[in-house]
């Protein structure tokens, strides 16, 4: 469980009026902390260095280093930890600028990075775009056979994973993201105010460790599935996903084009299956 | 209630497999509907018409015009409806793709404007130039006395926005943000895939309509207080903004400065005010 969010500062304390029917009471509530964080690339053009900012997102501070390598691979950016040579943290305190300094050798193509920059994600305008722009990123794909977990160990994962959640405990602020292996054993949990950041913050641990692709495990989201949580799954090669929340029309689309078994509702030992459902063994 | 969402495009109805206990029925459930929006602004540049993107959403169609109005203002790129010359869809079947094209008087600062595009509505690297950089938006900015309710009335409005959501109610899968006045009426509900949708559909509409600045309405927002949903009440001025789950400190932070009163946990008789209590009359 070394993995799990270290809650130090993810977590502020404020004063608070807590109302209940007419009485007002003073007292202190703890929020999830909200701050922006710039991911930068380092990169070599004509063997000449050079720095580039492809995203600011609103993050819950810490994992940091995994939030950026997670983002780049979920853009498919990058695909091996040796493109890697350092994720260091710039900027004032050190605290809201982190910079991904590639290996020389790595070919960055800057033209579809400037893309990047306003698509935030999304990779095109309309969804068949979307979807196919996720094929030609390089996702390495999942197998539409194989990998398959017993019916009754979904309905144990929310419980698990609510567990180790420790911030959002606290304040009921904060989305999660939790991987779990095919035995159903969690592997990591991660928090963030953000959805997207806490899959990346998960998924960029599982890649600096050299884990990917995820071919054997199974990602459980706190809210809803949105089109952006299944493409960094696609990247991340994970066959199965589940939402407490409802899934959108994009994702199950995004599901069933890759392989994933998508569920939604998974909660009070219910579930609704909406792609792949040969998975799930009952 | 002219206002509120029309349904029919929100909603895509699929197969899916229903699990209870170990029980497995087929049915059919209702998916809320996100596709990718590309917002473009018409401008000119030393009188020549310029056309340039400023962001990709993922978003529920529905209120297209409407979203990227209350894009435009919550970043505030303008600032009055005569500003716009015409709101029109382009691209394939016109759905995906809306441009905005403003007044040729209008001055476009296009740097500020790069810099958006991969901002995605943060506006600096650490909170605090977040913050300074809204007030620099030139924010209409919201009284520190005035408008002011009765604490019961806000007990009223979850209940009040529940029955107006239509979509959520067959979907699970929506953000819904609405508009109250000071009597606690509902003016307008807005649901989206995406909160920040949501509500700049909701802004757009008033802000087309010359209802802007927002000083004596109450803003619901059906899930979590972000930075970025409390930017965009900044940016419409309305002075109390109520969220049925929790705020973020960034959020606590802004409304701090912005006299907003922000309340969280709007549910069940309860709610905590974490800004401006002395709106709240008890």
């Amino acid at each position: 469980m070394g993995s799990l969010q270290n809650s130090l500062e993810s977590i502020v304390e404020v004063p608070v009026r807590k109302v209940l029917g007419s009485a007002i009471a003073r007292e202190r509530d703890f929020l999830a902390v909200e701050e922006p964080l710039e991911i930068r690339i380092g990169y070599h053009f004509k063997e000449r260095p050079m720095a580039k900012s492809i995203s600011l997102t609103m993050r819950t501070p810490g994992h940091d280093v995994e939030l950026a390598a997670g983002f780049l691979v979920g853009e498919g950016i990058i695909r091996d930890p040796s493109e890697i040579v350092e994720i260091r943290h710039l900027g004032p305190a050190a605290r809201n600028e982190v910079q991904v300094d590639l290996h020389p050798s790595v070919d960055i193509d800057i033209t579809r990075l400037d893309r990047h920059f306003y698509t935030t994600s999304s990779c095109g305008v309309c969804g068949k775009t979307s979807l196919e722009a996720i094929e030609a990123q390089g996702a390495p794909g999942i197998p539409a056979e194989g990998f398959a977990v017993e019916l009754s160990l979904i309905h144990s994962l929310p419980g698990l994973a609510r567990e180790f959640q420790p911030v959002f405990s606290q304040t009921g602020g904060l989305h999660a993201a939790a991987l779990f292996d095919g035995q159903g054993a969690l592997l990591s949990l991660r928090e963030d105010v953000g959805r997207h950041n806490a899959l990346d913050k998960l998924i960029g641990r599982q890649f600096l460790d050299s884990h990917l692709p995820l071919r054997h495990h199974i990602l459980l989201v706190s809210g809803r599935a949105s089109f952006e949580l299944l493409q960094k799954a696609v990247m991340a090669a994970i066959p199965v996903v589940a939402a407490i929340g409802a899934p959108s029309s994009l994702a199950v689309e995004l599901a069933n084009r890759a392989n994933i078994t998508l569920l939604g509702f998974v909660r009070n030992n219910q579930f609704n299956i909406y792609s792949a459902p040969w998975r799930i063994l009952s």
